[in-house]
């Protein structure tokens, strides 16, 4: 059936995976609350004394570097080497990489050592591919459809799940590709939307690690669940201050089968 | 008369304590939130080039060290000094105390500094006092009950009060144990409302220092009120993101009467 | 006409101002929700690393020493610089100058770098000009009417706009002075409608550089935008939590017209 990938919803929230977010401060409250309502566990260990610690107990981990002081690179360094020790997968979120030169050369840095998956628009997906020169700030100046082959180059390269969001969501694997329609454009008008979804990326690959569902299936139904619950909100509010809070409410609310029959998704 | 206690709610509205938090960088915001809409003042000023001399001019201090950068460290450390030459009640809430080892050491080099109050879950508690192992990141993996013993300990230790959170709280000083039955498991779904209690505490400690309100009853209403604004916006919302919302409305909109109507106290 | 200043809300929302952001954790996602419903997009682009080459892309930039970690401060003196040479306007707030001496020292360097706008409330304005001893924390002492020698002494010395946020707003430049009645006391109970008042005027200004609108008018727009919110919120909700959910939806939903009926502007 093509929805199993939404059996991982049931997993989330069975599992309630504990995610260590190594990400921007504007986000950090938003993505906290998004891993919440969905049914995970936040906590935002980020400094460079703790951050191996406790990538080691920690079901997934998330860096995003989008407001990088010299302290949190030196986190993010120790909680991959963490991460890779333990076996936990990590999530690389590009923010901005390509339009600002030092996170650009640290994310170039990174990228080899093995995220599960990468999350981002399309120009920070083409400009870490090597292909392109990054958007404005945090905003894609690229489409989805053009970062189709550094996705593609970036799974082969990491052995990971490439995503990126843009109107219709990419998903894409060595092996596979799927486009995902869902989501509604009021998303882009509260802050953290984009990276909350990196963050639960990683909740879902860590709620499924012992499962029988493929990382390229998590990281698509993490993006579903993110969509459907823009779709409700969108229904509820016409306003970016009530849609988020009705996003927040619609993650909490939302099952497998509705999910399921808001989005649309098709294999390429 | 048994909610007596509640009178300190009043005095809060009446003195808008000025509240500096030391905090992590996650909770920021809703505990400025949390603060104003209670009726307090908040201020984040966390630097080690600032933090003493605002500690000097605040009603209360908060040292809650979540997302600790070295910069903040000395911050607190500057802060706690500032805070007890001006006999300004400072409040240590020992996030993830146990779980990690280098916030562990920190909060066990200050805990012997006087702190006012002591706020945490179940498995902070045990883990400060030095009777156990901590809990799994934010979450307590231990129950209220078993803390008992170890807020005793600490209380004695500090000469402060001492409380537990969890799904009835205990309020304990050297000479009296509390147990409050108040709140609703939706509060554990926003992120920051038990950070924020801790600010909350500080902020009526310092709007009863100069009364005849004892510093436990202060804690305890502290936790009465965070308790029945949960209370109420459970009747108003089902669902996280307009739970936050209600209870921030129903922080600022509840009067005494209806916290001492909603809460359940027992004196052990 | 006396509402021509308005038509800068048409431009922000035509022209999409990207308004980078230096400024404290506990307003940066607030901050980034009210530059998205406004029209504009945030960047929170602080550290030293790369300030200065965001700050040439950037169409304003925001220097808010809220929460001044060593690195941020030199973030930005970096984004200062960056937004020199490349003739972006930068706004100054100069939260809590005067009440703690460190971030005033650092206030009275960076003055005289001409911000296009200086935007703060009034003992922050009355201490910045050296007139003064500043506020309580992040709270005024000092009345409106009080700051507007303050007022006219740094807009003649910066060559910039100033304005004075409280009961009545004040916007003063070297030959003018403009007196805005809007706003609701509510907004005072919401974390971060000041400081995000800073970043909607560098947005302002951003948007309206190239086109016949005086800075003036672009900063009296960007108050008027927020007032006009702040009225129409408080139409909607009378507890903080709503209000604040409120206030982005109508920042979002207003329109000039709307804006013009609500708010009272006299020339002095």
């Amino acid at each position: 059936m093509a929805n199993s990938f939404l059996d991982s919803l049931t997993l989330v929230r069975q599992n309630t995976p504990l995610v260590q977010c190594l990400t921007n401060s504007v986000v950090m409250q938003f993505t906290a609350n998004v891993l919440l309502a969905a049914g995970a566990t936040p906590a935002m260990v980020d400094t460079p004394a703790e951050s191996a610690e406790f990538a080691a107990v920690a079901n997934g981990v998330l860096i995003n570097a989008g407001t990088p002081s010299a302290e949190q690179y030196q986190g993010m360094t120790k909680a991959i080497e963490g991460a890779r020790k333990a076996g936990t997968p990590w999530v690389l979120d590009p923010v901005a990489v390509g339009g600002l030169s030092e996170r650009t050369k640290y994310a170039e840095g990174i990228v080899d050592k093995q995220p599960a998956a990468i999350r981002g628009n399309a120009s920070e997906v083409v400009a870490l591919a090597g292909l392109g020169a990054g958007g404005r700030g945090v905003d894609a100046t690229d489409s989805v459809e053009a970062a189709l082959e550094a996705a593609q180059l970036l799974a082969k390269r990491t052995g990971g799940v490439v995503a990126v969001s843009g109107a219709e969501d990419l998903i894409v694997s060595a092996d596979r590709v799927t486009w995902l329609r869902s989501g509604d454009p009021m998303l882009q008008l509260v802050i953290g939307t984009g990276c909350s979804l990196g963050a639960l990326t990683a909740a879902y690959l860590g709620a499924t690690v012992d499962s029988d569902i493929s990382a390229h299936d998590a990281v698509l139904a993490a993006h579903a669940h993110v969509g459907a619950a823009g779709q409700i909100a969108a229904q509820k509010a016409s306003a970016p201050g009530s849609f988020a809070v009705a996003f927040i409410d619609a993650l909490y609310d939302v099952d497998a089968q509705a999910v399921a029959s808001l989005v649309d998704v098709r294999e390429a």
